[in-house]
């Protein structure tokens, strides 16, 4: 679900792929010290049972393989006696076989779990809006750039096609919803975690500044998608109501909606004994934009290598939106003729294009 | 991992999908006592943590769902306070996604594990030559029609394509990896099981009378399946090479051999604590066959409905064997020509064809 989809990449070969996850890796290896810090300050006893940690929203796992390796053969060489358990989570349709061929080093992607001993990984798809694992059993929940996916969409985004360019009622509708699912996410968790068990979250958000992912000053990203989406409304290709009920499933929480639960006293998180211990947000340069502007210079080379990686986890809200009665020969020619106007548009003016990661991070704590 | 591999049959909708699967499907469901049984005799305390359970090369889950509905549906009724885990193993490259669609119910087969509270099924691709799960925790092992598969195939088998039809040195072999790899086999299992904690097996094996699949009076499946190869060197379209390097990686066990690590009190096994309680034997008859002798009588259609059966799981066998040298097309070519001739074969001759499942069963105990 991460929207780094590695899968795709994975089949363009070894380059590509580095390239088109670098940014979501590095930022998932930066947050190493902040897990291994989570796990740390538990206290685990020397002996016991397994100490379960999950992966949620993990996609094919090739973006946290590096973190998990480093953080569990850490803690293993720490806690020689206790079984640990990597419990990769996403939904259903996700490559679980993929992921797996990555964990257990089936890939040209170097996986250091195979080496780590009495390390059990495993796989649920669970969504993260119910529980995953038993209650009390988890020491550490882990989710990177996966919990801005929403349950439902809650209505149609007339004029745009993503939450972050709605206004007024449908504006509120999303963030209502996010809300919701946001305090569902967090109390799932909080019945989880075992006493003082953590939670490491990098969420796709709005920071203090307003930006969010592709809109970061220069053109923004949804802005020129919906731009684009529409002008094939306008030149007769796809109709209005199709625009209309083309809407990304996601919302952009903002750091104060992210501590919202936490500051209530009353708030079901609270009540579960969840704190947030810190909170805070990180900039992660588009790392095809620094290419073309700190290196390359080719503009028609960072349009043709930055729009699939686009395409590669926005495709299925744009294919979503067209009417179920249209071919799938049509569908793929709109989608095609859509993402290749985008292409031309970076190609001739690439100033400011970029898909730069914006995260809201945050550690939280169950009672103990 | 089963044979009966049920994403191919699914792909051809539910009237077929029920018909290749029904056999392995009663089988397991079948089973489904004694899988309650093995449960029940542990008398597992009303309160504590969760009760494990794994079923060990799974496939899609497809045959099994009814069986685990039923079983683990019971088991929460008598036991509503412990979580209950449910996971199920394959290797990486099994279609972990669609067993996940079918577990949670996103598939035309019907699935009552979403309706079982405080149920969490996972997947695990650790190879059951490996611990699966962490030492003590497990409560109920469950395989069907997976532990004939072998970790790795000892020498070509150069007249023919299955253990079953090896002789001398060759079948000693194949005989010793079988031997070598049930006894890791049990003891990851030994290693992996709670004090009391079951194994439910229903293995593929050779029965007291010396049948096995397709192996049960009539023409023999694996011997046609080695004649017709062989027709394929004899007029020149594969070489005697490739036919030699086409070897099941599986091994039919006999009752004996099942039980002969728990009849050596000294083996791995006894002294890890593991106990043979039941041991059997059982035939089921051929769906296909079955379909064709009581019902429609129209050879044809037999021939017609049985061979992709077969071809779901003994084509990648036949694939492997061939030249790496080969292009895609040659081989697609030179397989579709090998199952027609199988086709051709029943369709004008189609006594006593079919593949009638023979099952080895037993059911073991770790100390308590």
């Amino acid at each position: 679900m991460r929207d780094d989809t590695t899968t795709f990449m994975a089949m363009k070969g070894a380059g590509y792929y580095s390239r088109a996850t670098v940014g979501a890796r590095d930022v998932i290896n930066a947050a190493a010290p902040q897990v291994a810090q989570a796990l740390a300050a538990q206290n685990l006893a020397p002996e016991g049972g397994p100490i379960t940690v999950t992966d949620m929203g993990c996609a094919d796992g090739g973006t946290s393989i590096q973190m998990w390796g480093k953080v569990l053969g850490d803690l293993r060489a720490a806690l020689p006696g206790r079984p640990i358990q990597l419990i990769y989570t996403d939904l259903p349709r996700n490559d679980f076989s993929q992921l797996f061929r990555i964990v257990h080093g089936q890939t040209e992607i170097e996986s250091r779990l195979g080496a780590i001993p009495d390390l059990y990984p495993m796989a649920s798809a669970t969504s993260f809006h119910r529980r995953i694992v038993p209650p009390g059993t988890l020491h550490l929940g882990f989710s990177a750039t996966a919990s801005h996916y929403i349950s439902e969409t809650p209505c149609d985004i007339p004029d745009h096609v993503h939450m972050v360019g709605a206004r007024g009622a449908v504006r509120d509708a999303y963030r209502a919803q996010g809300a919701k699912d946001w305090d569902s996410f967090l109390t799932n968790r909080a019945a989880e975690l075992a006493p003082g068990g953590r939670l490491v979250l990098y969420n796709f958000g709005i920071d203090e500044e307003g930006r969010y992912l592709g809109h970061t000053g220069g053109p923004s990203m949804f802005d020129t998608f919906a731009r684009l989406w529409h002008a094939l409304v306008e030149d007769g290709t796809i109709t209005e109501a199709e625009f209309a009920a083309t809407n990304f499933p996601q919302v952009y929480r903002t750091v104060e909606e992210f501590a919202a639960p936490f500051r209530d006293d009353g708030s079901a998180v609270s009540r579960a004994g969840l704190r947030l211990e810190q909170i805070g947000t990180k900039v992660t340069r588009c790392p095809f934009a620094a290419a073309f502007e700190d290196d390359h210079h080719d503009a028609a080379r960072f349009a043709r290598e930055y729009i699939p990686t686009l395409r590669s986890w926005s495709e299925p809200t744009f294919v979503s939106g067209l009417a179920k009665t249209r071919s799938a020969t049509e569908i793929a020619a709109i989608v095609d003729r859509f993402y290749a106007s985008y292409e031309d548009e970076v190609a001739a003016n690439p100033e400011g294009h970029g898909m730069d990661y914006v995260h809201c991070w945050l550690i939280a704590a169950k009672a103990g």
